[in-house]
């Protein structure tokens, strides 16, 4: 029988693991946590993450989706929260588009199950992978709660084990002209869980991503099944307006009531939730080569990027069904595979980064700024008429399979064309869809 | 008695520790390889290196340099070996001024003795460091020869262990906001040694540093005190022209006899040298912090570049001066001494790689133009006659302690006058001297 390893058990390795299954592997998955399923996780630890088309795509073509549907709530755009608690909406695409708030643990779960319900797939926690043989695809591991070492060899091994992956720092990095690069941004964030009201209502609209721009930095907050909405603030770890600075309870009450008035309003006990999550720092994680031997990096192992644009699961969920067209195009020659998915999909590893950073300026600045919301609806106008000439670089990346790379290439002539076009009338405001505006983005196309 | 270790004792590691024996410290430093005194070192195996100003300094502040000149080689200029064999001589800088061929085994033998002379150092060998506690100033080692674990604590660590560091591996790089990168070149080198004539005389001039710029690749010499030269090849890994394409003793013979004739004249062999010494890449490992708790990164631990500029070492050295300099200014006071340090010297790190990689493209490519040999003329010309106003670059680097980002710097904006000047005047080849050139020079810099 055909083997496989998987180092890591996270939302891509989960996912994995059910595909090759399904090509007839024997699935051996070792992951260095315990089992997510048994340990107990508080509804406020589970972070919520944004699944788009890309996820449903590599979700439903094992047939995972329906399972991950059952726990997913549909957000059809931002709502923005400015200074007067006064809110603005933004939809993400057109009528019935939306992308989905999901419980990381949750997807994660089903998908473990799932592997596991094939019978062909099996789980071993608390498993350090301490060294790969990457040419010979052997996996040795030590368990934290024994101390037993053992190894594993197989077929082909994935390596789906996250930003700091083992399998990267324990022999990727040390192969000749292995390029590497792990760079933290400013920026740091803390999570808060808005509890549900009493009678376990939402304390917002449910089925909105919502966002209180500010500038240098931004709160945002998603919903979870039960009510409440796991919220995020991402800001600088140091200077005016930072991390540094909220230090005290009186400092972050302090923030919180003149900052964000409506949020405080709903939870005046914030000073007190403060310490709740940890302070957390963010990274852009680049390297290749993503193959050698018999070893593949997969996910953020390959590709970890800063979470602004919500697409890292999604991503890493891409990395699955290309792997998957390439291992059916290849006939299971991996050598031919492994090549071709490298080649292939880097440029969007660093596309999807690109993207990532870009859309913090978006989400924490612009989307606050009437002008960008005019040229988003003129975008949205414009494409509407002519769907085969433009499609805004949010639907691109969110609701479509069009390449990150290529999302990011062509977002950014959009944005120039546009930026022309809205300077050309004086009085933009009010002609935003006449012709003429038409006429302009036409002539700036051709 | 004040205690340091310092982990590698390479150039940079045991210059530092006679500093540190100076400020009478009692200096311990692991090596992971034998003594190289004793190990065996064939002359072809010992690469040499370009001892320069900064490295100089460096060297005299502890009284290290006349040691060094004992066996250092003056090169007062490029001779550059063009396809018919035309040589073309250009000096480095004013009369009198030469960077120095050294040996690197030879500089790091003298210093080794000199710091073991003064009672307070000791070298161990064989000596892997296999984690570093950076708070606490604990250094675990293994021994390679006898398997045997130990550890050390001393006041404070220095980390000169190269561009792929262990401890920098081991305990830096998990740190949370560490940023990171190792970036490899598309180009590869191979040494070729080109030994003496019989009777002990050297085949070049010895006093030049030797090139043959080919453009996309280009082949170097630097004199040893035996007769010999130390040749290095750089080209690409890949592609036309690249190593890749060199791999039979035919192709090899080929390509030096229609590329390099007339050292192919003095080399007729050199199919059969080939593979004497082995194909390696070269890398820019950038990172930052350079230091945390009681441990500082040094050298090319640090701020690893390429070669093309002569500087990995002098800047390596320099580093021990400036550390110097602000124990000094800080009394010894550990965490301001190393704040300083890292924030002071990190953006020469970044400055010495950026003019390192600007420097290949001048050597392999521009030092065989009649208009970049012209434009160094003028500037030559010109800085004779206003030595406050210019600086050419490459004095600036080699001949100065101008810091190595301030230096990139101006380099860039003397680069753009002397392109807009030159562009004025169509006979420029006949005026490059003249009053009317300087005026324009002149001009530009208000």
């Amino acid at each position: 029988m055909k083997t496989a390893s998987i180092v890591g058990a996270g939302l891509v390795g989960s996912l994995w693991a059910v595909y090759l299954t399904k090509a007839g592997y024997k699935v051996q998955l070792f992951e260095r946590r315990p089992d997510i399923r048994k340990a107990e996780i508080s509804a406020g630890k589970s972070i919520n993450l944004a699944l788009s088309t890309r996820g449903w795509k590599a979700l439903d073509t094992v047939g995972v989706g329906d399972a991950v549907r059952e726990i997913a709530i549909p957000m059809s755009g931002r709502i923005m929260h400015d200074l007067e608690s006064n809110l603005t909406y933004q939809p993400y695409g057109k009528e019935g588009q939306a992308i989905y708030s999901v419980s990381r643990g949750g997807v994660n779960a089903r998908m473990m199950d799932i592997a596991e319900a094939t019978g062909q797939a099996e789980i071993f926690y608390n498993e350090k992978c301490v060294g790969t043989d990457l040419e010979n695809g052997i996996v040795f591991l030590e368990n934290s709660e024994t101390g037993k070492k053992w190894e594993v060899k197989s077929d082909v091994v994935f390596a789906s084990d996250g930003a700091f992956s083992a399998v990267r720092y324990n022999a990727m990095q040390k192969l000749d002209r292995f390029n590497y690069s792990q760079n933290y941004i400013e920026d740091g964030y803390r999570e808060i869980l808005l509890p549900a009201n009493e009678d376990g209502s939402y304390k917002l609209d449910k089925n909105a991503l919502h966002i209180w721009p500010r500038g240098r930095f931004m709160l945002i907050a998603l919903p979870n099944e039960d009510g409440s909405f796991t919220c995020t603030l991402f800001m600088p770890f140091n200077g005016p307006n930072s991390f540094k600075t909220l230090t005290s309870k009186e400092a972050v009450d302090n923030f919180f009531q003149s900052t964000f008035p409506d949020f405080y309003t709903m939870m005046p006990n914030i000073a007190d939730a403060w310490e709740d999550h940890p302070l957390s720092s963010l990274a852009i994680v680049r390297c290749y080569p993503w193959t050698h031997g018999k070893t593949a990096l997969m996910g953020d192992a390959a590709h970890a990027t800063v979470p602004f644009y919500g697409q890292g699961m999604n991503c890493g969920f891409e990395d699955c069904s290309v792997m998957w067209e390439l291992m059916q195009k290849h006939n299971e020659d991996w050598p031919k595979v492994f090549e071709e998915y490298q080649q292939l999909r880097k440029p969007d590893g660093d596309g999807v980064q690109d993207l990532s950073l870009h859309n913090y300026y978006v989400m924490r600045d612009y989307v606050g700024d009437p002008k960008f919301l005019l040229q988003k609806k003129i975008e949205a106008h414009f494409s509407e008429k002519h769907p085969e000439k433009w499609l805004p670089l949010y639907s691109q990346v969110t609701f479509s399979h069009i390449r990150y790379s290529e999302a990011w290439k062509t977002g950014q002539k959009q944005d120039a064309i546009m930026k022309n076009v809205m300077a050309q009338f004086e009085d933009i405001e009010n002609v935003w869809n006449s012709e003429a505006v038409e006429n302009a983005i036409l002539a700036e196309l051709n």
